[in-house]
């Protein structure tokens, strides 16, 4: 094909993933057409176990703060911290409009005010509204997930029309009545989409994920049943399981009283803007809990991932102010552990035991379904769109492989698969499909309020120190007359216990001392004197213990 | 009932779990009747995720330490770690001899070799085999299990006796044909059992575990259709399904190569004792391979659970010398994650995708079943062995309770069941069951070669170091001249990108310089300046920052 661009051929788009590849979480995608940038989503991700001392990753963004001019919007498919996690720190340094739904929009916004970030605008839309961000058409299309509000989105530009399929699963019944909008996508797909971005999430499961309409009977049976108060643990985010929860708990006599901070903040936020329906003589605060009795009580709460500051595992252990848990209680966990968190869930699980309370989870019960669409749903979706290009996303590697894989099952050309990595540009138009070049791209830490000032020397060092604790050798040396004057002290932290082990600590300083002893101090090189410390130490504890600990000498000038 | 003892009623028999009860791990039960103690098994645990540095963790035995010259023996049930992985520390502290077959005792035999313990006597049985040891008789009773040589074990002693299952599942298909003892658990139910200890690890699973030859369909289709080279992971001690995978490589022309220290050794050491059978022909060493095509080679290698030394990491990430794998590879693993392992093992398979290799695991086909009885299982061990107490045993709190609730629902009282406490001596004959004293157990955290030095006072220090790293205020005092002749020096380690971030150290060196000019330094009480150092600073950093780094003042007299 000829380089040479034909006059009346549109401009090639250009699409980039800043995160969400190769990784479940910080999605983030940019779309380029010439001098418009509309950005999809801005998640964050949980560190990795070796990323010590770290709070939340979210992307970096230096290649949209190099075209900060040209960022028109940011649309989000939903609100889950995978997606709207980075918000508050993207959009100080790249401030642009936001679109979505009422309750992504209202997450975002507490996110904002939690961070004080100032003057962002933000545009509620509705499924099937369409927004011009420069020479992008945007539309949202309605998808069921484990959300409310959770949308697909179309993005029209003179290059073609690409699908953004956002989390979503394919629910004949859903709570609220509402199916994913499989008429727009169809109609989308008949009109010609030149590429579909699909989830990956469940790739490697067969079948139709369950309907969340199917958990509601085992809710129900549970309600009937139970004698005491009942305590339930799920996301605060997925509205319309607490809505199917609360409306069985009214049924059955109880009130409804919200315990941990993201639950009380997002129900809140849901009744204002009418997602969640609650009367007002059923809600009651956890100060008056014990004015009424425990067969009236319904408590909604955070901790279903066993995190060690939320609502259920303070409860369990006894730790909560307001509410421990009892022997009549009824504890309910609605949701399934992210990879990772098996064994907090697991541990909070065995402590409700101790407890005495009758604990039900998703091993024993149908108390929980994915919010993601498997194997049968994903080919529903290509089906629908009929895309010419694919690229599969939100999944590592693994996933995204199946899913080129599955959509080639689907007579898909190979050639028209793109895996996308992290930062790698790729450009297409309806005739061409070809890679750009990798901008900059990773994740950046976050520590307490600081972004980006811990990499992989901090974090190698938080590792060591984890591992077999600190050893520090510290001496003053007058330099002038080669003497030593004070030390060596040795201090050790987190390597032995000290006390019963006096005679290792004072080996070292053996050791030490020894080194002084055969080193000249006058005007002595002490990078020298302090590698020769290093070495001889850790050799020396290594063949006595077979540790490792961080060895410092500090030398003082006196 | 009369706390008299009547001359003819036996004394006794106590049961003390100084591990495996309310974690899956470190399983070791001491049986005592008046002066005769044997002990079931040994074993080892992994550290949890807050031991930092932790290389395992083993039982506090100092209960059998102050008894040690009642111990007649340990028995053995099978070879896991979790049952053998104390042996070499343990054995140190309370000799006496070792009972368990042949492949068992081979894998502790390993072991004493690795840590030279010297002097351990070792008695290899068969199944049926009684053996006396004191007043207790001890049978070995073959139960099908990961692992060959697997044992349920009847300790009889003159207070009746009690039937230990060990690890099981009743497999009427096994591999080597030998299905789980039911004839003689049958005849001891029979005759009269006094107590029944029962591993509880599938209790949450109904049903019926799969058969272990249901997955040798999957592995010959595997074998009929690769084209490449087949590379299997799994464990080295699943002996019976290890020589599954390597008959079916045989059939279909290849020859078998073992990579992998344990997979080296534990397959040399069952094709000594005649547990696994392999032509010599067929064998070939890793320096050899590639001197057979592709198609003609099978691997059989550790690193199922994605541990990062293991073999298969090693082949994936191109770190290992002789083999690395490519893009006709297939490789199967044949597994499931421990819980906690399920982050390691999937970021092994993303990396085996990218290296272009076909990748077979639990997700995508039927390439491994479980070695513990289902519910259905556990029913038919309650109902062949038709105890009179129960004691739930190998299985974290919920698991337990679940476990003495299926002995409920089968018709058992619940005042004949024990859930045990570990430390807790329970002590019964025929016609009374009690709780006793609590003996002192735990864990002991082996790091290194230091066994219990490392306690809670180090695994706080390591966890707040790993954290936000580490702060040094070093400086040199005259106290008698009350001046100070060097410093503040501020070191940092894990803490800050200091090289960006020069300012906010400088800040902290003012912090400390201002506290030293407040300060009287003749003869002042250090303790107290070292403590306002620390919590200015603290106060400081916190303030600026939100982190907590760990601070350590030092000062040194000159």
């Amino acid at each position: 094909m000829s380089q040479r661009v034909n006059a009346t051929e549109p401009s090639k788009l250009r699409i980039v993933s800043l995160g969400g590849v190769d990784e479940i979480g910080k999605n983030m995608t940019v779309f380029e057409y010439e001098d418009d940038i509309v950005v999809v989503d801005c998640g964050s991700i949980f560190p990795k176990e070796d990323m010590l001392g770290v709070d939340l990753v979210i992307p970096d963004v230096s290649y949209l703060v190099a075209k900060k001019k040209n960022v028109r919007g940011y649309l989000f498919t939903h609100g889950h911290e995978d997606h709207i996690g980075a918000t508050p720190y993207i959009l100080r340094q790249v401030p642009a409009p936001l679109y979505g739904t009422k309750l992504t929009l209202a997450l975002v916004d507490l996110k904002m005010k939690e961070h004080r970030v100032p003057n962002i605008t933000m545009h509620v839309v509705q499924p099937r509204d369409e927004i011009q961000l420069g020479k992008f058409t945007c539309k949202f299309i309605h998808v069921s997930h484990s959300i409310a509000g959770a949308c697909a989105i179309a993005l029209t530009c003179p290059a073609g029309t690409v699908v953004v399929s956002g989390d979503f699963k394919v629910d004949y019944t859903p709570i609220d009545g509402q199916v994913t909008d499989l008429q727009t996508l169809a109609s989308l797909g008949e009109k010609g989409v030149m590429a579909l971005l699909c989830e990956s999430t469940n790739v490697e499961r067969p079948g139709q994920t369950m309907s969340e309409m199917k958990i509601g009977p085992t809710f129900e049976n549970l309600f009937r049943d139970a004698k005491g108060r009942v305590i339930v643990a799920m996301f605060a985010s997925n509205i319309h399981r607490m809505q199917m929860v609360i409306d069985n708990g009214i049924r059955y006599g109880r009130r409804v009283c919200f315990i941990g901070r993201s639950m009380v903040n997002v129900s809140r936020v849901a009744m204002q803007i009418g997602e969640l329906h609650i009367p007002e003589d059923c809600l009651i605060d956890v100060d008056s809990l014990d004015q009424y009795p425990d067969e009236e009580i319904l408590v909604m709460t955070t901790g279903s991932q066993g995190e060690p500051m939320a609502g259920l595992t303070r409860m369990a252990y006894a730790e909560h102010r307001k509410l421990q848990i009892r022997q009549s209680d009824m504890v309910l966990i609605s949701a399934t552990p992210i990879p990772g968190n098996e064994k907090f869930i697991s541990r909070v699980i065995n402590q409700l035991y101790r407890c005495g309370a009758q604990v039900v989870y998703e091993a024993l019960a149908e108390v929980h379904v994915s919010g993601h669409a498997c194997q049968e749903e994903l080919k529903l979706m290509h089906a629908l769109v009929q895309p010419k290009y694919f690229i599969p996303v939100h999944g590592e590697y693994r996933m995204l492989w199946q899913h080129a894989e599955l959509a080639e099952s689907m007579g898909m050309n190979r050639k028209n698969i793109v895996i996308p990595e992290i930062g790698q540009v790729i450009e297409m138009t309806e005739n061409s499909l070809s890679l750009g070049e990798q901008v900059p791209t990773g994740g950046v830490l976050v520590d307490g309020l600081g972004i980006g000032d811990v990499g992989n020397v901090v974090l190698r060092d938080r590792k060591h120190l984890s591992q077999d604790g600190l050893i520090i050798v510290a001496m003053a040396i007058d330099r002038d007359q080669g003497v030593l004057v004070s030390g060596p002290d040795i201090i050790s932290r987190g390597f032995i216990y000290v006390r019963e082990n006096e005679d290792i600590i004072e080996s070292m300083r053996e050791v030490v001392r020894g080194i002084l002893r055969e080193s000249s101090l006058d005007g002595a090189d002490w990078v020298a004197l302090k590698n020769r410390i290093k070495d001889d130490l850790h050799r020396y504890i290594y063949e006595k213990i077979k540790r490792n600990p961080m060895i410092l000498p500090i030398i003082l000038d006196v």
